[in-house]
């Protein structure tokens, strides 16, 4: 069944400011876009850019003054969804070239400071069972607080405090998954049952299928339990957060407010 | 003049572990390797793969006991230097999509923190010239001081306590220069006159050179001053330090001690 | 001319929760209380015991479900307000032993990472020229701006992203007076001249009146400049924010409003 | 039985620099100093003051060079030390004032942000009974690694890496303690076991024993478990590391070497 999406938000900017968008479902092989509009205040400039390994896309615009986004979108997911448990590691040398960078520390999630727990708590286990033993363990100890974090917030303050939203509950399962080296990266995506509607987070891990061939594909975990794998679209990829913010400015922005909705047609 | 290199590590390994090296110069066209000579010890695996945004190798191993490296090459740079006060911004919406994750927070530079003071200090100035005032700035306050950070230690770190060795540097000329929306990279490289003598570090910005065709190219930035951009030799890049370390451990190692050895051919 | 203070404040409690209380002006030798009026919803348990170095009273309170304080109180002023370009600084060896908490690092103030800082822009000065240079570099190099710091924001943020309120204003203050061997608490005040009217905070230094008998005292300095120390109602004092908040909960509250009106009586 | 301490240490400074020097046994009511000899190399200036709370003394020095410290001291303690799971806690409204700076924040303990994982993980517990689980619980999980830590390490850094010395575990415990509403406090100490031998430290809570008058006192828990309060010796206390450092320069100093040595006399 399609995942219809609607989009809209809106800020201001007191001069004319340089931003980064990137709000819409990415056109790639899992997920087919049936329908698309997307329609924006004009801008000084626009440009559109391929975004992080060239899933989905971002938006440069240079605008000034109030500035809104329109999107509405319908997406047939076709992704592949295997049992978490039936994945296996794949052995470090054997990661492909372009995984490694999802091994490494990034803006908010300080994996190496985790080993020592995550070999405690989750080492006897390995792949696709460690990591669905991680999701529930934070399903088990966190607490999904709106309000509880913000722009600042590490995977380490959320690690201590124990509650955060979906992009918090994504950086502290992707470091889990790189301290016991399996490569994690961050999604933003548009997801039916996320509540309250917003743009939501999840992680990805890089397992292997022993029962597919290739050498392991990329896998959603998502620590909120809010969102089916099956039913979630896909805006774009990162390391953390950082690298997938539907709004990134370059300068001062006011934040006016957005409304999002994602449902699935019956 | 070629560049001679020689480069010693040893570490130790209590179980078998998984690591990653990346201590070789990239092969890649501003840099012609003469000649490359790389012994390691045997290991229990061995793979390599291409590093970030395919300029040069990582090694994946997987190693136990007494491991040691022995690298030796000849290095013959042909990178064009402009002069930096020549270069020009190139608007946002200008950047190649590539470019675009060298805007964003890294794990070790945490740049959007810094922007009220860089349009404060530098924002009288554009391109190669504030990238020059820059570097200065820092040439001028900070304190070169070998054993004053650690691994721990975040280019915010270093701007509050303004000394560190070349990695901080690099960190904190990376922030200054993503602040003002310029991208900006860090670079692992060999260079004779580091002292003491050890791999080297340096920032790379993205600017563009009005007198040569296209949109833009990479040019080195090294704060500590010590490290002349027509004699670099480049082992790779990434966002910060945490991309491109010469050794990455998944585990515990104990690092006995390097010999870095580089010397410009008379 | 007395200082005629007005402070209503509400919060919600959803459980019987623990919280201290520090609202009203402290009965200290340099301020006269004229008249005093606190009323507080009943609670479960109430206790005031003396606050930090004995300055003003911390009420204890149990309470559950909506709970309001109404003060209202007229404050004369008799404090000593010298020039600050006056004082001068005491030796280490001099001070009393009192005084050596507030040279140390606290919570929200960590100034042993600012000494290279601080010697290198006001190393040149001592004392109360020193102080008045560093309350007068702030002033030209940070912004007001309310909304840009939180709860967890320190004094290495703000002194990096040169923003924030009167508490943070405060903080910095103090790291760069303790950088420099200058014992430096914090001051939790009322003020007439506050925009936009709040609970604020001031620095202050322990310095000595070369004109004046006796070992030193402690002066008011205020980086925000909205405050005239001759008209500062104080609270209480402390290291930092982390001592003499007007409301620290032990538990979940959720705040409602407060009202503060300080004005002087003409 | 007495203790016996002896201790060595020395150190250099490259220009006249102010120091706290704090490392003598106090002399306090629970423990005896039988007899004490301290030894320094002569200073420009020096100064006695008394510590926090007044438990012991700070000794301010003034000097420049090489300079040692020799002390030698014998100690009968004689506190009380009742079994931690007998004593009870007190309603935060019959806390004493003196004891409630216990309760805040401090440099390195951000108890605050682990009320959440207190409350889940010990909230059936109460008083000296929770202290031993909160205890037990890092014995169990943490891991006792010198090197793993620095002067800039954190409770909540190590509360993440799980394995630190003395004052990390003295830290966490205390954060643990605080963020369920029991003062808590750092004590440095020598103590007799401390392997390797060095100065020690413990935490401190403040609870009440049933079976004895009075509103609560301050007992010994050492999370280490190293060190048996019947036989150590306090130097002194503070909120944490940050207040009783045996040396604290204000400038720079470079650490020779400490020879500490504790025995209990047979």
């Amino acid at each position: 069944m399609p995942i219809d999406i609607s989009a809209e938000f809106a800020f201001h900017l007191d001069e004319p400011t340089d931003l980064l968008l990137q709000f819409e479902a990415a056109a790639i092989p899992e997920q087919k876009i049936l329908s698309s509009n997307t329609i924006m205040s004009p801008a000084l400039h626009t440009a559109r850019v391929p975004a992080h390994n060239d899933i989905g896309e971002r938006i440069w615009i240079r605008a000034e003054g109030n500035y809104s986004v329109n999107y509405k979108a319908s997406v047939q997911v076709e992704r592949l969804v295997p049992k978490l448990d039936g994945l296996k590691r794949l052995d470090p040398h054997d990661l492909p070239g372009e995984t490694v960078e999802y091994l490494f520390d990034s803006r908010y999630c300080q994996a190496d400071r985790m080993q020592s727990f995550v070999a405690d708590q989750f080492g006897h286990l390995s792949g696709g069972e460690q990591v669905l033993a991680m999701r529930d363990w934070m399903a088990d100890k966190f607490t999904y607080e709106p309000g509880a974090s913000n722009a600042t917030t590490t995977a380490l303050d959320t690690f201590v405090e124990r509650r955060g939203i979906c992009r918090d509950y994504a950086h502290v399962m992707i470091c889990l998954a790189r301290a016991s080296t399996i490569p994690a990266r961050y999604v933003s995506c548009y997801a039916p049952g996320v509540e309250p509607p917003d743009f939501h987070a999840v992680a990805e891990v890089f397992l292997n299928d022993p029962t597919t061939p290739g050498g392991g594909a990329w896998y959603i975990v998502d620590a909120t339990r809010m969102a089916d794998p099956e039913k979630t679209a896909k805006i774009g990829i990162g390391r953390d957060a950082a690298d997938v913010s539907f709004l990134t400015t370059f300068g001062m922005s006011h934040f006016d407010n957005s409304t999002i909705r994602v449902t699935e047609r019956s």
